[in-house]
Order: C-alpha cells, then sequence, then structure tokens
C-alpha cells in the first residue's frame, strides 16, 4: 500500500467506523504508519534500501497507525515501559534488541528475557525498527552529527575528514576527559593514556566499529587520542599501548550505549518534520555498567 | 630433527667449538629448543596438535635453544623487555602479539607498533609462541586452574560443571566484588547488579568468550552472577539488563588480561617439570587501563 493509497484508505475508515468519538483533530491529520514513517527517513539516506541490512522490524506491525515515536540506543524493558507511560507505540533504536548484531532469536531458544521483552511489546502494539546502517550512511552521519554537536565539535566538522576533530587550542588529556563525561553525561570511562598529554587531534569512533577500523584510523590520522565508545581489549587497547614505545598516544573508551546516544536526540527534529504532528521524544537508554 | 637427534648433535658441537669457555654444568644439560618445549607442552593436551589453532610461532626461530621462558597474557614491549632484562628468550603468550586473534599482519602494513615490536624481538633473538587452544583444551583447563587457585575457589572445583563455583555461604555482590579486586590485583572494574545481591553460584567465564557462549552460561546454570573477562556491551550487558526484569543477576567484568593472568602463571611449575634447568618467569602483562 503506497502512501497516498493508505491515506484515502484510512480515512474512509474513519469515516465509516469512528465519527462519532473522534475528535476533529484526528480527523484532519490521519496517522502515519511505522512503515511510512521508516519509507520517508529511508528516502534521505544514499543508497539506501540496503540489500542487506540490520535496520529490520523487531517486532510489531509495520502497518500499525503510529500514535507516538521514541528514539533510543536500546529498547531495553524499561525504555519500552517509559514509551508505554507515554501513550506512544513505535520505538526506533539505534542498536539490536535482543542480544546480536542481526537480532537473530532461534538460538536463544524458551528464554525469559527474551520472552518477556517481546510478551510486553505484543501486549502493549509496540513497533521496534532499528535505524543502524541507515543513520550512519546519512550524509553526515546523524550519530556523528549528534555526538559532535553534544560535545560542542559541530563547529570543527570537517566532510572531508569526519572522524577528525582538531581542537583549536590543545588541552591536556585530563581536561579533555573531564569534558568528555561532563558533555555525554557519563559516570567513569576508562583510558589509556598520560594525563598531562597534550591533545589538539583527536579521533573520534563512536560505537564499538571493531579492531582493524579503529587502529586505522590512528594509522591514518595520527591523532593525539583516539576516542572511541567501545573496543575488543586485545585489539585496540593492546595496539595502543605497544604504539606508545614509539610515539604518544591516548585512548579514551566512553561506553558504547552513552557515545551514541546523542545521535538518537539528533533524529528527533528530523522525525518531527518527517512525521508532522506525532508526538516524538528521545529516552536515553544509558549505560547499563557501574564502577568499584 | 627429533628431541634424539638434537641432544646428539648439539653435544657434538658443543664439544668441537665450545669447550674452552663452556662450564661443566652446560655440557651436562643440553637446551631444549623452544619446539622441544612446545611438544612436550602439546603432548599432554587431549586431541591436540588440533589443525586449526592460533597456537603457533609468532616470532623467532622455533629451533632456538631456549635460555629461559617467561609466560605472560601478552607480549607487549615492556613484557619483551623484561625478557631481555632477565637473559630469557622464549615468550609464551595466551593472547595475540599482533592486534588481532589471528595474528594477521599484512592488513598492519608499514606500522609503528609492529615494525618496533618485530625489531626489538628480531634484534634479541627472542621466539613467541601463543598457548590459547591448548592450555583451555587441557584437562582441566589451565586457565580456569589458575584464576580459580587465586580466588581460593579451586576447592569448589566439580569437573562435570568447570564453569560453575558453588560458595559455601551466600556473600553480597559487594563482598564478592572485593574479593576478586584484591585476589586479582584489580584496580577498578564495572559491574551490573545490587551490590546487596545475594551471591552463591556462581559462573565464571575469564577471557573473551563471546556473548553466546556468555548469555548460554546463564541460560544453562542460572547463576547468581556472571563473572567474565571481557564481553560486546550490545550482547551480554543488554541480557543481563533486561534479564534483571524477571530474575535477579549481577554480572562482573574484570577486564581480559587480569582475568586470565592466573593461568599463565600456572603454567609456570608445568614448564619447569617439562623443560628441567631452564629458568622459567611469570612476567603479567596487566590490564593496559585506567579509570576516570
Amino acid at each position: 500500500m503506497d502512501r497516498r493509497q493508505f491515506l484515502s484508505t484510512s480515512a474512509a475508515a474513519l469515516a465509516a467506523t469512528s465519527l462519532p468519538f473522534t475528535p476533529a483533530a484526528s480527523m484532519s491529520l490521519p496517522a502515519m504508519t511505522a512503515q511510512q514513517i521508516i519509507n520517508a527517513l529511508v528516502a534521505d539516506i544514499p543508497g539506501a534500501p540496503f540489500p542487506n541490512t540490520v535496520d529490520t522490524i523487531k517486532a510489531g506491525d509495520p502497518n500499525t497507525p503510529v500514535k507516538g515515536i521514541v528514539t533510543t540506543m536500546f529498547a531495553t524493558n524499561e525504555v519500552i515501559g517509559k514509551t508505554i507511560s507515554l501513550g506512544a507505540n513505535f520505538i526506533i533504536a539505534h542498536e539490536p534488541t535482543f542480544y546480536n548484531h542481526a537480532d537473530e532469536t532461534a538460538w536463544l531458544g524458551d528464554d525469559p528475557a527474551l520472552n518477556n521483552k517481546q510478551a510486553l511489546l505484543r501486549q502493549h502494539g509496540i513497533v521496534v525498527w532499528r535505524f543502524h546502517d541507515g543513520i550512519h550512511a546519512h550524509k553526515p552521519d546523524g550519530i556523528r552529527m549528534g555526538v559532535l554537536q553534544a560535545l560542542s565539535w559541530d563547529k570543527y566538522y570537517n566532510p572531508d575528514q569526519p572522524s577528525i576533530t582538531n581542537l583549536p587550542k590543545p588541552i591536556p588529556l585530563s581536561d579533555l576527559i573531564v569534558h568528555c563525561k561532563k558533555s555525554l553525561k557519563i559516570g567513569k570511562l576508562k583510558f589509556i593514556g598520560d594525563l598531562t598529554q597534550s591533545c589538539k587531534k583527536i579521533a573520534l569512533a563512536p560505537g564499538a566499529s571493531g579492531g582493524r577500523k579503529q587502529i586505522g584510523l590512528i594509522q591514518q590520522y595520527q591523532p593525539d587520542v583516539l576516542i572511541c565508545g567501545e573496543l575488543n581489549e586485545w585489539e585496540t587497547s593492546e595496539y595502543v599501548r605497544d604504539l606508545n614505545y614509539s610515539k604518544k598516544i591516548s585512548l579514551i573508551v566512553l561506553g558504547h550505549s552513552v557515545s551514541e546516544e546523542p545521535g538518537m536526540e539528533w533524529l528527533v527534529p528530523v522525525l518531527k518534520q518527517k512525521a508532522p504532528g506525532i508526538p516524538v521524544t528521545h529516552l536515553p537508554s544509558g549505560d547499563p555498567h557501574s564502577f568499584m
């Protein structure tokens, strides 16, 4: 069903069945479905729709009329609960819902975490869609722009070197860590480096892009510091530890969820434009870890 | 060259070339080569030698006569430097030397971290061999036994459920974390859970065994807490966060290096038996990260 067909069909359905109890406002603007909102977002992504993508429906019926949208990093039970309280029924999450990149569920079997979440979503008619490959492929990368804005570094953005932030003045690593923690609302983070090291050229890789990409960024740009969301310790951490024998370089590990969260907040005004009249709320899923 | 052939050849070589300056002790016990020591270790591993294994020579000539052995988690530059100071020339490392599981180096190209480490090893004639798949396949798993001993939990070891430790009395999560930090010399670690939770059944997964294995342990044994070395946040951390909605469960993330280090110390007496007369030293590579 295309958008125009949907509009006329749903208007007819409303007229036929809901007239006595439907307020005038609802009559004037028939709800978009989750799929129509997805289509509107994907229309802006160069090269999309992608043949192989993790950006698929994880729960619910994409033809559901949307009452409210929530953006988040992870569709946790807490985020789902708050979505229900808000009266929203469409969650756009950047990361997997079921604990693996492809959101495969067969391997989990009869699992309480899986069953509870699926039941909660089903019971409340909530649609979950992942927006990962698409938002990263957007020009500019929406996740990166959100994070740069949160760090007040968007003014240094250079589309020819999107991963590189050149600060106007060098600052000590300790100040850089404090700035990241404050800007991204991080309680504690791990790092490698000398806290007095002077940092000017920063390579920023939110999320978990993997050892070869993270090491490749260091090789290509020779930054003073690499800031990432998550890493494999036997890859990037050990590379940075060894590289420090020939060149002073630091590493800041923000945590996966908090490193990309502002990107899903960046999406809010985009969605308000694509789905006029539908409330859009960003709910941070937050870092699940504590430190001791 | 087999062991017996080596022994007669090297004894003849010593007699022919080195007599005036060779002390009597060296005459009585010709050095074993790195390969002979590897063969002696692998002989104890059920099913070994494995057709596909990461347990390969990473640097140096396996026919090098060994003057001293160092065991460690990562053959960092610091560990290599201390090995040189000790006069040793054979490093047995549990984890990769070149920043990826298979120790492939072509993708790194002309890289300063790679070049420096390879030059240092070559210059000092040091052999590096990885002992990962083998020590885990040993009965019992040598890494696990070392970690259990360090935690004083080896007395609770049950070969039918090697991953499970049942403490005789439940302890709060906060005490369990303190015990892990003290026993394994950890400065700071991350966790998920309620610090007052009572913990008795513990699933212990040192290293980075991956989301499906870590989640599988929780499904199979329903422990109070999973203790692991390293994880992918979008897998195990999010699973534990969701599972907490139906069952109280905690997660302790020790850090990769420190979570398996005692296993490479466990190897020291084994090596002393396999390579009599050769000095064996354990050098902890330590956690490269700090926290702020």
